[in-house]
């Protein structure tokens, strides 16, 4: 398993800045492309109220001769109308232009940043053919592919994974950007990935699906679902390692896996003003929807993100946030471990000595919060950040 | 209509510090009686981890023999399993005891404070002679039951309505508490409301009920419910104006909302480190669900709570939010006002001077957001507080 940030074979990336940030240093147009035409899928923000770029890009996946996705950031063009459509569509007009693909439905299109307002084209169209001309396949270009995704990033999010197949070695990796307004649902942040497997269309709509349930479906930085969630998975089968069998279609999804939930947790370590990694564990629900339940409304209270902020141990709000996410249980079965500490077992409160909880919670920046039910065998595992005073003034302050 | 803190005929209230708060400057103990039976109903939290108060209360209402409510602060006796059923009961026969009531079950309980910690018996032992000798039924003694029920509360919450009815003076008073852990649902926070018209059990659970819906149910701190949520309305019949009409009834009923409306504001006025009253009027839905869903789901979201605490026009994130709530609507139809600015029409972006909107926001501690739809004529009302680092800072230590 080797993480270097090197592309899979035949991509190239690039990312340059060309004003719709303010501040030069800052990278704001970036462009991912295949060399050969790709299967390409994807899954989509499930917000009724989504950018242009999504309904544009949704409109044309799956397909298999997809060329490359261009990504600005700084401006989301979303709650835009018409005219965000058009400008949507303009964008992969402009850069099927210049790559000369057969179709301008062969390039796809990302919007991230502030909501509503209209893209500057007249600055765009001066960042174009600077992207195009940067295109590289070596990992700087890589790197400022996933730095021009960036808003309020710290840092840019890169993971790779490598397996042995018939003898050839096949990659994947993947670009993702998201530092709040975090809470995907069948849908995610945004993220490129990109692999040099022999997919099909059909399999990488599967395969894209089923990576993406078990790692960005499964984070929240402040159970605010985007207008812009957009992963896409480009796969261009330019290591032919021949029919795969279901093993090794098995091996690729589980790389896949790897990598998206690499992405998805290098989100949430750079979640905004966070001090905390929270991992939340819940077992023993019926179901794994009812897992997912419990884990995501005791990540989205704003009361258990600061007590883990502040290092106090208490527990009651997490108790409490599992009893009013709509599941049912017996709180007789309950139990709850923080950090390993037992502080709730079978319904009663368990003695503790509160400081040495506390101090635990402030020393690690990881916190682990396992929940155990009686109801059945299934189970989930979610992660979230914290909720500092650092999370407010960056929020109180973004587009004024 | 008098909002003189005056108690209807025939109630007395008294509130002290008994010692389960360490501060001896804070009440702690809170006792509201009235002289003869009442008609009396409740709502409590829909959490499915609620307090024994809760369970015990709940398991005696709606009943025509009610002589009062006893509550402590300091401590919920929530998640305390059989041995927390088993002190509410204790606290309601101590009461009942010393007020020599006919049943234990005359007597209601409610607990708030920190959750998980078994009630201290022994210093409870100490306050009840101390808080049944202080009974009165002057503005002091009832000003002290309001104090007596605070956690985090800057201030005690009390409303009063008054009306003629066939000629005699009727009242209503209730108190409330609660600063954090607000986001009820067919519940509320801790609440007792009395009045001296002649109701039957049956009216009294019918009339809450309709008030709560449109008042403490439309409000939400930090979108976590509590486990100890309780509204409690006694109906001492002390003024006996005769058997009440249908219009009359009304006219009690719409008293009754005034005086739950008052309280719910109130609570949401002192949310913990909030700078803003922010009124969320959602109107031309197809229902009031679906007026309610959005007006919650805005309400709910940190990124629109921060954007109003820093005086951002950052409208992108109310629409997104009304976008992820799961009602169903055209983008098109959609319209959005912030204290009076249109900056959203009709799925359509409208131009408008940043800096006049943020003064607008930073000058006014009362924010208004008027979200239009196009799907019928259902509307809701709901109040909601901007989430600030002082939020966080009282958040992160609460119980260490």
């Amino acid at each position: 398993m080797s993480t270097d940030l090197i592309l899979p074979k035949g991509f190239l990336s690039a990312g340059v800045h060309c004003g719709i940030k303010p501040d030069r240093k800052k990278l704001d147009l970036s462009l991912f492309v295949s060399e050969s035409p790709c299967s390409a899928a994807g899954t989509f923000t499930t917000n009724l109220v989504c950018g242009a770029p999504v309904k544009v890009s949704r409109a044309r996946l799956p397909r298999g001769t997809i060329r490359g996705v261009v990504i600005n950031s700084g401006n989301a063009n979303a709650c835009t109308g018409e005219q965000g459509i058009a400008d949507a569509c303009w964008m992969t007009e402009q850069i099927a232009g210049l790559l000369k693909c057969e179709s301008t439905d062969d390039i796809l299109v990302c919007s991230t940043g502030v909501i509503g307002r209209f893209l500057p084209r007249e600055i765009l169209s001066k960042g174009f053919p600077d992207v195009v001309s940067g295109l590289s396949a070596n990992a700087a270009g890589y790197h400022n592919a996933a730095r021009g995704m960036m808003t309020t990033d710290t840092f840019p999010k890169q993971a790779t994974r490598e397996a042995t197949i018939n003898g050839h070695s096949v990659r994947i990796s993947g670009a993702a950007k998201g530092a709040a307004m975090i809470a995907p649902n069948m849908a995610t942040m945004l993220s490129v990935i990109m692999t040099d497997a022999p997919l099909t269309p059909d399999q990488t709509q599967s395969m894209i699906r089923k990576a993406v349930q078990q790692s960005f479906n499964c984070i929240s930085v402040d159970g605010h679902m985007s207008t812009s969630d957009s992963v896409i998975l480009l796969a261009n089968g330019q290591v032919n390692c021949g029919e795969l069998s279901d093993q090794q279609l098995e091996e690729i999804q589980s790389l896949l896996n790897e990598v998206t939930s690499e992405l998805a947790q290098a989100i949430i370590r750079d979640a905004e003003g966070a001090t905390h990694f929270i991992t939340i564990d819940v077992q023993g629900t019926r179901t794994r929807e009812e897992a997912y339940t419990v884990a995501k409304a005791v990540a989205d209270s704003p009361l258990v993100k600061t007590a883990i902020a502040g290092g106090d141990p208490n527990w009651g709000r997490i108790i409490s946030a599992a009893g009013y996410c709509g599941v049912a249980f017996e709180e007789a079965d309950l139990s709850l471990k923080v950090n390993g500490f037992s502080l709730y077992e079978k319904g009663t409160p368990l003695p503790f000595i509160a400081a040495e909880v506390s101090n635990n919670i402030k020393q690690n920046r990881e916190t682990t919060i396992e929940l155990t039910f009686n109801s059945g065998d299934a189970s989930i595992r979610f992660w979230t950040s914290d909720l500092t005073a650092e999370y407010v003034r960056l929020n109180a302050d973004y587009t004024t």
